[in-house]
């Protein structure tokens, strides 16, 4: 084996709102062997996802966070190269929490095989990957939408609300959709077949709840938190379950979170709002995206990667997410493959 | 029948932080005979109860508000003087939802027929009423407590808060107070048996969680809201559930309700939320009473009803709600009686 340069993104800097270029740091170095029950992995795309933002920061949550210049976390996927592993060998393709670097040594651990017949590589970082995970078990299991309900889902054009829609669609549901901007309503309803799309950057979330949701919301899949999460607060149904699935408004805040006030909306409404982790369903991953890849091959769910060339450029790019200039699921594509 | 004068309290004004007496009007009219199905009700003990602040309010909620003019909603006991109705007869206690006055006619809606061989009368507006009935349901049906986890409940000193503890210490689960007041963190200690108490006026709650809960919150039934409910949020346990009955922090406010900014907790810890009105649930009343009838006659459930004397001192009364002053289930004797 001849010696191979990885480069990595480390963590340079615990980031004071949105990270910036030199919270990071670009580092190189000669990639190992694999060591026996090890492989090597080639990466080829890397997962942007808001949840990143959360592992920055110090202290205690549902994952450790990543460590001073430790590689950044993410998911990604790619080919292995070589490999001492039993279950691994030359040429796989696998997706995997590789981190934002060129190569990876892996153990295998939380390591899925890829098989192109059934979608292409980055749909297994997206729809088939953990937003499409998120989508489907928080929907589905802590959502719990009955035929004929109205799921509303906020972050609707991104890459976990664009599933949770059309997955409210197979499931019987009116599905409405929360965007910012007139293409990404559009998308939503001429290409995704959303009921409705309330532009929250144009127009009044409430009067937009109010029209397409005469009869109040049964499911609300919250991305977002902050005001949105307010808003859909007044206009609930009775009994309406709330996913909490993440606040991409409030994760570069430098001020404290806000709480929504309207939360006693759950007491008069008995309703409940309830914290999803996608990792807790890990063992059930393989039948949703079976079940997810069936919806995709009989054209009832569609899946967009918002692909953009270039490892360097990862500091810009990871802000799209947060500025809301994504349609899709964001992903880095390495160059060179 | 002669001529009996009523007098009655009525909502005067829609207050605007504390309820002032000038809210109130004081009234008199005669009581007219009961018609076919209706019977006569002499008032005995009126129930003081948080929620009546948010019964004055004008708007949607999950009951009609009480409108200006007509007398304040209040769950009472008394006697039937006088009876048209096939199933209530001169004689009879009886429970029900009378109003702020010293005699009701009722059609029999909502009314139980109160059998003082179990428990005296006041404690079917405490323990066997309302508030014990808040207390049961919230606890079981939504806090879902398991025997060997913590409970904590806040308000814990008061109707529902008292019961909620002692319920929590007959499944088998660690009981942990939250109360204004060493008075009153001894009385949960010592009279009704809770591990712990933490007094929110004089001590730090975060680290009288800390100390109570070293395995953290898995039930928290809030009857408080605001920072009390914030501070919770951060010592939950994974798979936490909040019981939402009350936010009696909040019901003066002339600001806006203060929302949990450390709702995000209910993400980390795949917790939930969850909102509860007691009168869901009117269909399991009598099952539960029976219950905890039960438990009293063992010992096991201790009841405490803090009774004041006279109906003109309704409007400075029922302040004491909200200054933390009442100590179990706060009632009004009508005079006379």
């Amino acid at each position: 084996m001849t010696t191979i340069v990885n480069h990595e993104v480390r963590l340079g800097a615990r980031p004071v709102g949105l990270p910036k270029r030199t919270d990071w740091k670009f580092t190189e170095e000669p990639v190992r062997e694999p060591r026996e029950g090890e492989f090597l992995v080639k990466v080829s795309h890397i997962s942007l996802d808001p949840a990143m933002r959360g592992w920055m920061n110090e202290g205690k949550s549902y994952i450790r966070p990543v460590e001073i210049g430790e590689v950044m976390r993410a998911g990604a996927a790619g080919k292995v190269m070589s490999s001492k592993h039993k279950d691994f060998k030359e040429g796989d393709l696998v997706a995997g929490s590789f981190g934002v670097q060129e190569y990876a040594i892996s153990d295998g651990k939380g390591v899925r095989k890829v098989d192109t017949r059934f979608a292409p590589l980055p749909v297994y970082l997206s729809t088939l990957g953990m937003p499409g995970m998120t989508a489907y078990f928080g929907l589905l299991d802590i959502g719990k939408p009955q035929p004929g309900q109205t799921v509303v889902v906020s972050g609707a054009a991104g890459a976990v609300g664009s599933v949770v829609g059309q997955i409210a669609k197979i499931k019987g549901c009116r599905a409405i959709g929360i965007a910012g901007g007139a293409d990404k309503c559009r998308y939503l309803t001429q290409e995704l077949g959303f009921d409705g799309a309330i532009d929250y950057k144009s127009g009044d979330v409430k009067e937009g709840l109010k029209q397409h949701c005469p009869q109040g919301v049964n499911v609300y899949f919250d991305n977002v938190g902050g005001d949105i999460l307010d808003t859909v607060l007044t206009r609930i149904a009775r009994g309406a379950r709330i996913v909490i699935c993440g606040a991409i408004s409030q994760y570069n805040n430098t001020a404290p979170v806000k709480g929504p006030s309207n939360y006693l909306s759950l007491l008069v409404n008995r309703a409940s709002m309830t914290g999803m982790v996608v990792f807790d369903y890990t063992g059930r991953y393989a039948l949703a995206a079976r079940e997810m890849a069936g919806w995709i091959a009989e054209g009832k769910l569609k899946t967009r990667e918002d692909i953009v060339e270039g490892f360097d450029a990862f500091p810009e790019t990871l802000l799209r997410l947060f500025k809301g200039e994504n349609l899709g699921k964001l992903l880095i594509r390495v160059a060179g493959d």
